[in-house]
């Protein structure tokens, strides 16, 4: 981006200053990259690199650390022709010194800016300061900005969306993810973070804001995973007088218009979660490899056992032999799901030549297979889907895997209303989503065949979205929740919002800081966010969390609860 | 607005027929707003109203409650003349209904949307899905929606800034307001959701992204006060290479550009923190009302003691005697500053006729004043600054206020660095703010004479933002933190990032909820909250804050903490 500073401060940026300059006396602040033989100097920005020369002998590079800031005042020159730097936006000109000014010297910083030294993400971390000044954290954090721009611009003004701020210290949602609490002066009362803006985004359909949608700050106390933050950000977008078609298409033109690189042209594609589980052994699969599973169910003799499945995941047979390690991990997935699995070297040994053929036939040519099979199909699916991140990781290594160039977006529908948990029926999203309405008959009798009207959006295999058609019946829902083991007076203010004329409504929940890492080719997470915390919640940077004075402790009534 | 649903959702508001949409045959839905002679239907949604009618004798609107949903599908056809109703923009057509469909039955509210029998604001506050449906909250919500998108076209599109997300789980900051803190899985080690993102753009500048803004959430537990709220919302600005005037001149245009009402032309108007004190005793003086000071120190035979204050009030004679009550409360004032105060019927008494004269010349013809003195001219300010307040109470009972028409935005700036604490000296604004420049030399011998560069800006008796130019230079931070009795070591992070090259910067806060309050002409911020929290920091809508399980007890071990 070409911008000056001229508006509100009276100097040009390191990156704007070009041959049409040549002539011109500048203000130009930045720090100090690289200064070499006390006469070069190269002054870095958000904006770009100049080079600066010594004019006179008056200015005294020698003691100017690297990473100061200074301000420079000079007259922009061509440079010589052997000396015109392509690689650089403002490689043509150089700056010569008049006045030199050092606005802040910089002490010995922890680490340069050198990208063949980069420091480890702890350090990184830990001076979050200097890190940021890298021109991919610099890029990362302006297309993140830019992006959500865009997207605001798109739903205000293409669709007369509004904003709305909810609290985000709330009340305890029952089910769902662990919650961050906060003590309050009332002895024994906490608030409870919000996981999502999910009940208020309801109550606003409830109250007549038929289009909201808020870049919201989310709270989960679910740091061991290692791409999760304990706050994250997610644009959340509710529409009433809406259909399950209604948002998909809102989200597919939102993502045509403002992604930072090409999508396929909407409708992005659909399956169900019973294909994507059957074909990919996942309900975020990764349409980027080619890796497919075929079902060879009808090759067994137990075809008319519905709950069976056999399956084979066909891959380039100039992969070889898995090694030792990678049969042991094999042998714990199948362990894992109750299932048989047949590598390609065994394939021989277990099947009588008729069925072998019929499968290698299956399989086809140049190409090695493993087999999933199992008494229950999605098992067989679950385990081979396992099995399949492992193959996909030893192609990677052996540059095998045919990689599809472009970011694939998938839509994933008809998800299960219920799945079986520990103590009953969980929700498979939360317990607000709508059932399939094909689906209500079986309500009662088999809740577990239930599909829902829920959605969820894939890129590259992660789940970058997900949503629903909610219930806005107050009846459904409290009969819904009393299914889930959720006593319907802890949401009393909810069910009222229903009750009280409430509009049908859906709607959709976006991971900015995934699509981000997406959008920017980040490897985490954590490279699209200013200030990330460590994988166990810790700030490298303050150090926080810490340790609560006696006084506050006090205060929060922390030291007398029973 | 005039939004059409068309594009997401197959039907017409209820805001947008006219009579050239007269013989089509249209979907609508919307809330029953009321319903009469079961032949009428007032159908209502977050744009308008429309009258339905009755079309063929099999739609029963008998048993309809009020605020059920409804969807309509009608043809529209042309009212009457005699019964167009001009005060409604659909009131020159009505919708024949021919089919009617209740999306979803409303059971009795706790209160129907009349205006002439609005229901208190605890009720309101309780049941707020349907106070959110009051044409004023929906008008208040979507202005802010609208002008806070206005600012980040502004700040984005005109001046190449950029939104960065801060992290609200960080470290305590030592001084200023009393923070929250959440306990962690940690043992004993809690965060502090953060009172501002100020550490964290200052060390954004640090790191090179020299135009930052963010629309932040922001925390703290100072619910005593009635009109603040535990969470709030401020536009956060701060930018690198910048001045005061830089600031100033920036936040001057972005409001000329995107208030909802008309501004003066900037630049606005300022004067420093001493004179609004000695012309208005406060420092949010509220221009609307013409109630100025004069300053009467040169009558008095005291006037070689500079500390001496002598300043009289003058307001229109007819307003009369206070009132007993009144009395007592000046009584109350002036002791509380350790002042003497006159009223207009003692001057007669208190003062010789040579010096009754002159201060009648002062007060002027058909005016009345009071008079406060004091040893110490603060004092003799704030003390006549308090009874302004309650003159202006009285004189608006009797409708003999002057009130100016417009909105009169004004900077104070000259703030002190340091106010006099019971500990020792207390930042005035917080302790990262920089010393004006003439008066570095009194830091060490006396520091409550050191001015600042921090500004306010003032709107209508409001303070509505706050900034300064800060301290970039580690060692001078250091040192403010060291007569402000802070530990260095506890912002060890924060002055590393000084001294690791960081631009000279300054930056702003706008408090979001109450710049709205004024542009909405609420009466209240909580009037243009979504859903705020009652001034003791409970949701009369959840219960929140809520008694925590023993399990979350034990799993942030809060029954352990000695």
């Amino acid at each position: 981006m070409h911008v000056s500073r001229g508006a509100v401060c009276n100097s040009v940026t390191c990156g704007e200053l070009r041959p049409k300059n040549v002539g011109e006396r500048v203000v130009i602040c930045g720090w100090v990259q690289y200064s070499r033989l006390s006469k070069f100097l190269l002054l870095r920005d958000a904006y770009g690199l100049t080079q600066c020369i010594v004019g006179s002998d008056d200015t005294d590079l020698s003691s100017l650390q690297l990473e100061s800031v200074v301000q420079i005042e000079g007259m922009v020159s061509i440079r010589p022709r052997d000396t015109v730097n392509h690689e650089m936006a403002t490689g043509e000109i150089e700056v010569t010194i008049i006045k030199l000014k050092v606005l802040n010297p910089s002490e010995k910083v922890a680490f340069n800016l050198r990208n063949y030294q980069k420091p480890k993400e702890q350090l990184r971390m830990q001076h979050r300061y200097i890190a940021l000044r890298f021109p991919e954290m610099q890029n990362n954090l302006r297309t993140r900005s830019q992006m959500l721009h865009k997207m605001r611009r798109f739903l205000v003004e293409n669709y007369g969306f509004i904003e709305v701020e909810t609290p985000t210290l709330f009340c305890r949602t029952p089910g769902g993810a662990r919650e961050f609490v906060v003590p309050t002066r009332h002895k024994g009362l906490f608030y409870s973070l919000v996981q999502s803006p999910q009940q208020f985004k309801q109550m606003l359909m409830s109250g007549g804001i038929d289009r909201y949608f808020q870049v919201a700050r989310c709270y989960r106390d679910e740091t061991t995973r290692p791409d999760r933050q304990p706050e994250f950000t997610q644009l959340d977008i509710e529409l009433s007088f809406t259909t399950l078609e209604g948002v998909l298409t809102l989200i597919e033109e939102m993502l045509y218009d403002t992604f930072t690189k090409p999508l396929p042209r909407p409708p992005f594609n659909r399956i169900t979660y019973k294909e994507a589980l059957e074909n990919y052994g996942s309900d975020k699969p990764n349409l980027l490899y080619d890796l497919k599973f075929i079902n060879i169910k009808h090759l067994f003799d137990k075809k008319e056992n519905d709950n069976f499945g056999a399956l084979l995941l066909p891959y380039p047979s100039e992969m070889g032999k898995l090694t030792t390690k990678y049969k042991e991990k094999v042998k714990d997935i199948a362990k894992k799901y109750n299932a048989k699995v047949v590598l390609n070297e065994n394939i021989s040994k277990e099947y009588t030549s008729d069925l072998q053929e019929r499968i290698q036939d299956a399989i086809g040519q140049n190409r090695a297979a493993i087999i999933s099979i199992s008494e229950d199909t999605e098992n067989a699916c679950l385990c081979l889907g396992e099995i399949k991140e492992m193959i996909i990781s030893v192609l990677k290594s052996k540059e095998l895997l045919k990689v599809n160039d472009n970011v694939a977006p998938l839509w994933v529908i008809d998800f299960p209303l219920f799945v079986k948990g520990d103590d009953g029926l969980q929700p498979c999203h939360h317990p607000f989503t709508a059932p399939h309405p094909d689906d209500l008959h079986l309500l009662e009798t088999e809740p577990l065949k239930v599909r829902s009207l829920a959605y969820d959006l894939v890129m590259n295999g992660n789940e970058i979205g997900g949503g629903s058609v909610r219930i806005h019946s107050p009846h459904l829902q409290v009969k819904i929740m009393k299914m889930l083991n959720i006593d319907p007076e802890k949401l009393r203010h909810f069910v009222n919002a229903l009750s009280s004329g409430c509009p049908p409504h859906a709607g959709i929940a976006l991971g900015i800081d995934r699509l981000m890492a997406i959008a920017c080719d980040a490897e985490s997470i954590r490279d699209v966010i200013a200030f990330p915390k460590s994988h166990d919640g810790r700030d490298p940077l303050s150090g926080a969390p810490n340790v609560l004075s006696h006084s506050d402790r006090n205060y929060y009534h922390l030291n007398h609860i029973k």
